[in-house]
C-alpha cells in the first residue's frame, strides 16, 4: 500500500513501529495477565457449551486492545487500585459479544485467522452467547459498584448497535455519503474505544478535563483503528493478520475507499461500483479491478491520511498529561494503530 | 385439550378465568399507559430503522405481562411513586431483545399471529436491534439509579441466555431428563418473571421476606406459564392465540409432553419420538400421532397438572401480604396463565 508522508506527531510515535502494542502490553503485564485470569473466570457457566464456545474467541489470540486501553487509561491517570482490572475485562466482553453477533450478521467464515464461532458451532449459539457475555459484563460492572462506570458502558453499547444496524442501512448503496460512514465507525468502533479510555479514567477519579481528555482519546484512535481496517481489507497485508482480502468488497460493504473511488470515478467506473457494491454482480477480476480503481484515485492513501488526522488529535489528547512511561506508551499504541496499513 | 380437575386453590383463582388478566390491567390502567409511553419514548434512535423494527414487535399487541407484573408488584408492596414506570419498561425491553433472537434461533416465521420481525426484516436487524434493546434497558435502569435493580435484572439476562444454551444442547434428544427441561424453562421464562416481580417489591422497600415472597411469586408463575405454553403449542387453542401448532415439534424441541409420552411409550412409540424429534425426519400424519401419543399417555394432563402445582406455590407466596384488590389480581393472574390450556 502507497502512504503518504506521516505527520512529524504521528511520524514520532510511529518510529516505535509495531513494536509499541508490545511496549505497553509488557508495562501493564501483570494488569493484563489479572485481567486474563479474570476474563477466563467470569465466562464460565454451568452450561458446558457457554465457555467452550468464548474460549474460541476469546483464546483466539486477540490483541486484548480495549482492555488493554482501560488498564493503561486507569494508571496513567494515576490510579493505585485493582477495580480497573475487573472493568477491563468487562470491556473485552462486550467486544467479544460484538464480535459473536458481527460474525452471524456479516455470515463471517473466518475471525483472527481461524474458524469463526459460528461458522465452528453455528449461528444460533454464537447468538445466544453473546448475549451472554453482554450480560455477564453488566454483571461484573454491578459487582465493582460504580453507576458511572454502568453509564459510560450501557451508552457505548447502544452506540455500538446503532453504528451496526445504519451500517446495514447504508451497505450496497454507493450513494451514501462520508457522513454517514463516519457514523457508522464512530458506533461500531470509537464508542468502545472511547468507553474503555473513560473507564479507566473514572475509576482513577482524576480531574474531569483527563477524564474527557482519555476519552477523546479514546474516540480518536478508535476512528483511526477503523479507517485502517477498512484500507486493509483491500491489502495484501490483511492475510498477513490471519483475514480474508476482499471481505468487505464482497458483501458491498460501504467504506471510505469505496466512497473515495466512488466520487472520484468516471461515468463507466460508477457503473462499475454500482454493478458490484450496490447490485453485488461480482465476477472474476473485478476484486483486482476495485483494488485498482482505488490505487488509481489515491483511495487508499487518502483514507489512511485521514486516520493519520485522527491519530493526531488522540496524540494531542495526551497533552493534559505530564510525561511519563504510560504516556509514551499510550501515544505508541497511535502510532501502532495507523502503522498497521504499511 | 383434556384437562384434570383443578386443585382448590387454583381453581377459586381460576374461576375469574380469562378476566383476570383484563382485571389487573383495569387496576394498573394509569401505570401501564405511562410505562406504554415510556416504551415508545424510548425505543427511539436516529437510525430509524431501530424503531421501525422495534415498533413492529413492541406493537404488535403483546399481553406486557411482564411489566405488568412489575407494576402490580410495587403496588402490592405498597408503593406509591413512579420509579416502577420506567423499570417495567426495562423488563419489557429485555423481553422484547430476547424474543427478537428466539425468533432468528428458532427461524421463527410467525409472532402473535403477525409475520415476525427476522421473517419480515431479516436476521441481521433482528439481531442488532435485538442488541439496541438490551443495552438501551440498562441504560433506563442506569438514569434510576438502582444497583439491587441492575443487579437483579443483570443476573436475569445471564440466565436466561444460560437457559436458552442449555435449550439448544438439549434439543433434538430424547435423552434429555425432566430436570434438564426444568433448568430450560427456569432460565429462558421464570428467570425473567421472578425479576419482574422482585424488582417491583424492590423499588417499594418492602420488607425482605415480602421481596422473597415477591420473587416466589414470579418465579413459580413464569415456570407454571411456560408449560402451560409448551402443552398449548400440541392443542389447537394455540390457533385462536395466533400461532402455528406443532412449532415445538418441527424444531425437535425437548418439552414436558414429549418426554412424558417418550418415558411412558413402548419400543415402537419411542422408535417413533427417535425417528421425528432425533433425526427430525418429519412426514405427513407424524404430528397428529405425535398429539394422539401424548393424549393416550395422558402427557397433557400431566403437564397442565404439574403447571397447577407450580400455581399454586405462586399463590401460597401471596400469603405474605394482607388482602387487597392487588392480591386479588394477581392471584387472578395465575388462574389467567392456567386457564389458556382448556
Amino acid at each position: 500500500m502507497d502512504l503518504p508522508v506521516p505527520s512529524s506527531a504521528v511520524m514520532s510515535a510511529q518510529a516505535a513501529g509495531e513494536d509499541a502494542l508490545a511496549t505497553l502490553t509488557t508495562l501493564v503485564r501483570a494488569d493484563l495477565e489479572a485481567c486474563n485470569r479474570l476474563i477466563v473466570e467470569r465466562m464460565q457457566s454451568p452450561v458446558a457449551l457457554i465457555p467452550q464456545l468464548a474460549a474460541h474467541i476469546v483464546a483466539a489470540g486477540g490483541k486484548r486492545l480495549r482492555p488493554l486501553l482501560t488498564l493503561a487509561s486507569a494508571r496513567l491517570a494515576g490510579y493505585r487500585g485493582d477495580r480497573h482490572v475487573a472493568l477491563a475485562a468487562c470491556v473485552e466482553f462486550i467486544h467479544t459479544a460484538t464480535l459473536l453477533h458481527d460474525d452471524v450478521v456479516d455470515e463471517s467464515a473466518l475471525r483472527r485467522g481461524q474458524a469463526s464461532a459460528n461458522a465452528l458451532f453455528g449461528n444460533k449459539p454464537s447468538v445466544l452467547v453473546g448475549d451472554f457475555l453482554f450480560a455477564r459484563a453488566f454483571q461484573v460492572m454491578v459487582q465493582d459498584g460504580s453507576l458511572d462506570v454502568l453509564r459510560i458502558l450501557a451508552d457505548a453499547s447502544a452506540t455500538i448497535a446503532e453504528g451496526e444496524v445504519l451500517q446495514l442501512v447504508i451497505q450496497n448503496d454507493t450513494g451514501s455519503t462520508e457522513a454517514q460512514y463516519l457514523e457508522v465507525i464512530e458506533g461500531k468502533t470509537a464508542a468502545l474505544f472511547a468507553a474503555a479510555t473513560e473507564v479507566g479514567a473514572v475509576v482513577a477519579s482524576c480531574p474531569p478535563e483527563q477524564q474527557q481528555a482519555l476519552r477523546a482519546y479514546g474516540h480518536n484512535l478508535g476512528i483511526a483503528f477503523q479507517l485502517v481496517d477498512d484500507a486493509l481489507d483491500y491489502s495484501a497485508e490483511q492475510e498477513r493478520l490471519g483475514k480474508t482480502v476482499g471481505d468487505d468488497f464482497r458483501e458491498g460493504k460501504i467504506t471510505l475507499p469505496v466512497l473515495l473511488a466512488f466520487a472520484r470515478g468516471n461515468a463507466e467506473e460508477q457503473t462499475f461500483w454500482r454493478r458490484t457494491i450496490e447490485e453485488r454482480d461480482q465476477r472474476e477480476g473485478d476484486l483486482a479491478r476495485a483494488i485498482a480503481l482505488m490505487q488509481k484515485h489515491h483511495a487508499f492513501v487518502d483514507t489512511v491520511g485521514r486516520a493519520r488526522d485522527y491519530g493526531d488529535k488522540a496524540l494531542a489528547a495526551l497533552d493534559r498529561f505530564p510525561e511519563s512511561e504510560w504516556k509514551r506508551a499510550m501515544a505508541g499504541v497511535v502510532g501502532f494503530c495507523i502503522s498497521r496499513a504499511r
